[in-house]
């Protein structure tokens, strides 16, 4: 009995990240009662983005600018590059704001279960980069799950190869974290890992 | 480090029920990596609900034209009508599909706390439709919960005076639900209003 405006609309919303059909039901009745501050001002938002934000041809991050701002940045360091699977963890680091380096986003993961090969990364645009001859070291930033560590030593056998630096961000446990809480391999290499103090 | 359009959108988006700033990021994320299947596609029917969907002057329904297809079909029964706080609890109703009657959307209830009172819900237009004397049976389907039965007694009172029958959503353990997790008033309530087999 609802309008099909209002079920495509549902539909739609329901496919976003970690949303279902009934919370994408009470974002839809939110938006039709609040029409004129929240409906009018989020399509308007969106159309700004559509617009507007393009990704970097370099890096892989989303900006207004055709080459993003952090490439554009003469105060970063262009002599470290910061490997991450996606957008979402250049701009977690960016959040942290203590990494002045460039960043390279690969678009994703090797995985042999969904069958994303080296091809399907944007691995090339990284050794293209290194060509010039400017980085003189790559941080891989990769998820710590099996085809993260399988992407990483892709990378760490064909970057060694051309002599780079290749560096990775610690492992252990995490702060705030309890022990009781942690899984078995993290306290087995944060334990093997042990530092004096 | 983000650009100011994706913040804006950003921060609209996780102002929607049930979202927040990290799951708003998963989203803006998702909807620039799919552009044109997504975030195209919502802006336009965005657009198409925002340009088309009004409010039913009659019931308080959302729908394209200007009286709602429930208040015009002339299959469904004009002489009861049920009582709903919102457009969600109408949607429920229609969506189970054995109700043939006709609705009425308060837009809330009652609440000493938050300071609601009559006059800011549709209750004037519930009494106006009363005095065409079509209706016979008011259904109240309010919460179950003290805002909602008080608002459901103001009603009743009103309602009696001008001899209407009144009814409402039989209370006691739903389907499916094992006792052991039910609240001690649910369990009180269904046993009092037990029925012979």
């Amino acid at each position: 009995m609802q309008s099909t405006e209002i079920d495509k609309l549902t539909k739609l919303i329901a496919k976003l990240p970690a949303l279902g059909t009934r919370s994408a039901r009470r974002i839809v009745l939110h938006l039709l009662k609040k029409k004129e501050s929240m409906l009018v001002p989020l399509i308007a938002a969106l159309q700004d983005v559509s617009e507007h934000i393009k990704k970097c041809p370099v890096c892989g991050n989303f900006d207004t600018q055709d080459i993003c701002n952090i490439c554009r940045d003469t105060t970063r360091d262009t002599g470290v590059v910061c490997v991450v699977q996606d957008v979402a963890d250049l701009w977690a680091m960016e959040r942290v704001g203590i990494y002045k380096g460039q960043y390279h986003v690969l678009g994703g993961i090797l995985s042999a279960l969904e069958g994303i090969t080296p091809e399907d990364l944007n691995i090339e645009g990284l050794f293209e980069r290194l060509r010039a001859g400017v980085i003189k070291e790559v941080i891989l930033a990769l998820p710590a799950t099996i085809d993260g560590q399988i992407t990483a030593h892709y990378l760490l056998a064909r970057l060694k190869e051309q002599g780079i630096k290749v560096t990775t961000l610690a492992q252990g446990i995490p702060i705030g974290a309890e022990l009781d809480y942690m899984d078995d391999g993290t306290i087995q290499l944060a334990l093997s890992a042990r530092k004096e103090l």
